[in-house]
């Protein structure tokens, strides 16, 4: 039998601002052997997140991806050879895969979890994987919306946000969606049931969302940080909450920029502003997933992913990540 | 009888950034007349407090000044006639007593309350007063602190500052104060028992930090923002909690300048940053004041005031305030 080739992404160079092509390297291996204890995996899915833009750069919460290792990410895949009692062949399984072809399971380092059956592989590595969870528990735990609150979500065509405010929607909350063109924000209205959206490449985000919040901001789930995080300051309720999860309008510049000038309304309003990363919360994953599972049946949450086929195509999709070039969690198929 | 005369000090002009001479001035009017149900209080001491140039500036969590009316100012007095039975005479009260000699008392609206027997004047209006319970609420509820944590608390050798580190020491907490000049540095650890000082005109503050804070920032109570805020930012453990009471370093600019640029440490260590006002807390004002009471009497908190003798130099003493110029309590002595 011919040997498994297994094409994999490989970090050359630490990103300076933007991850450009020359960060990166398309390279052709021998695919690795599974050894005792291990399963083979198949890549079906590979996630691209702006986190992993940090990863590339410095050690963080997790130590920085070494120059010449595989890009580090979440993905799900098939196993097709297993020597481990824990997986069994033609299993679905997720988690930190790699931008490769073929990754190897164990169960330790590398370990990977079967995905519960009858979740589609494209849904496992978006709603019910990371992505997902980071709107549940973000949402939920540090944004502890109440009934008849007003949310506003920023990148809400994105991943995570288009799901934090479908969430927000089934809480019973005023949901307000900020997002980047009239497509999105139709989308956002339309199909996944937003009470409005602000469309911050065309309207003044300050004035639209006071039109779109009568009465104020109680929770706001940030994904850019920026100039829009101090649009929404200026317009927070009293004990307003400030869920942090990410800044993705500060990520390309070589030094972070300065950050929001209104602070002071922290103060004069009592707000609570609180960063968290999911992982913090890995106890509680198969709560969420068990919970959102039983939503999306219902059909209160919908789940959209863009895909881009072929590995090789993986630097490219990245930079839409932060070019506003996504819809929903955008994937790779491989191969 | 010849009628009272009461100097008092009125505001003129809405201040542009700094709260410079012309934007106030001293007149003498004469003194009011206690309707029945009020009292006439002779001032004995007027508090300068940053917050108060906020108000001269701008409606916030509390309406801006009228210009021509009397500058709004916590203060303590005498009273020397009372038509209400919730005032007698020779009583010592405090209250929102605007910087001017006399002041009425009454039920409602401008109600004072009677200062506990046995504390002097001057600690009712500073240690026992608004500033003291700002440190006493702002560290205990917001900054919530553990025995062994470390706290660090800038504008430390100010009117808060200084009582939010004695009372982290109590707690059992290593306690850094950052402050200006090794003067103050020095009052700092040898007469309030900080464990070190950090003094931000003489050192990088980032370095001194790291080398005062061994094993990083817990909880970090803010009076200045800005430049420390963020140096607080990159030091700071995972689950810390910034408490925000202040950030007199922007106070002075027109427009409020650029916030911390490491924000995005709040998601990585799963940060809390939090506002207060004081006034959140009213209700629980004399449990604060009776517990103080307690460890001053113990000898734990020790209280500093810097007074400046004469109305007329209200002003000048004023802008003390934002040039570090004073060390502990500001307050005017009245006539």
């Amino acid at each position: 039998m011919a040997a498994r080739r297994n094409r994999r992404i490989v970090l050359v160079k630490r990103p300076q601002g933007e991850v450009t092509p020359d960060c990166l390297k398309l390279v052709e291996e021998a695919a690795p052997e599974p050894q005792e204890g291990e399963a083979l995996v198949r890549n079906l899915y590979l996630s691209l997140d702006p986190t992993q833009q940090g990863w590339m750069k410095y050690d963080s919460y997790m130590p920085a991806i070494p120059i010449g290792d595989v890009i580090r990410s979440g993905g799900v895949g098939e196993v097709i050879e297993s020597r481990s009692p824990l997986y069994s062949k033609g299993q679905l399984v997720g988690g930190l895969v790699g931008w490769q072809e073929y990754s190897i399971a164990d169960g330790g380092g590398r370990r990977m979890q079967a995905v519960a059956p009858g979740i589609a592989p494209e849904d496992a590595v978006s709603l019910f994987g990371i992505t997902g969870l980071t709107a549940y528990f973000g949402l939920l735990d540090v944004g502890k919306p109440k009934a008849g609150e007003t949310v506003v979500v920023s990148g809400a065509a994105g991943a995570t946000g288009s799901v934090v405010g479908q969430i927000a929607k089934i809480v019973g909350c005023r949901v307000v969606g900020i997002a980047g063109g009239p497509e999105k924000c139709r989308w956002l209205t339309d199909e996944l049931g937003f009470d409005a959206a602000v469309d911050y490449k065309h309207e003044d985000v300050g004035k639209a969302l006071a039109a779109a919040c009568p009465k104020g901001i109680d929770v706001y789930f940030d994904n850019v940080g920026g100039e829009i995080l101090d649009a929404v300051l200026l317009q927070i309720n009293r004990g307003a909450r400030l869920s942090l999860c990410g800044a993705i309008s500060t990520y390309t510049s070589e030094v972070p920029p300065p950050g929001p000038r209104h602070l002071l309304q922290l103060i004069v309003k009592h707000g609570h502003m609180e960063g968290f990363l999911v992982l913090d919360y890995a106890a509680r994953f198969p709560e969420a997933v068990g919970q959102m599972t039983k939503w999306a049946a219902e059909g209160k949450l919908k789940n959209r992913v863009d895909v881009v086929d072929g590995i090789e195509n993986t630097p490219a999709a990245y930079r839409r990540l932060f070019t506003g070039g996504n819809t929903g969690k955008l994937l790779v198929r491989v191969g």
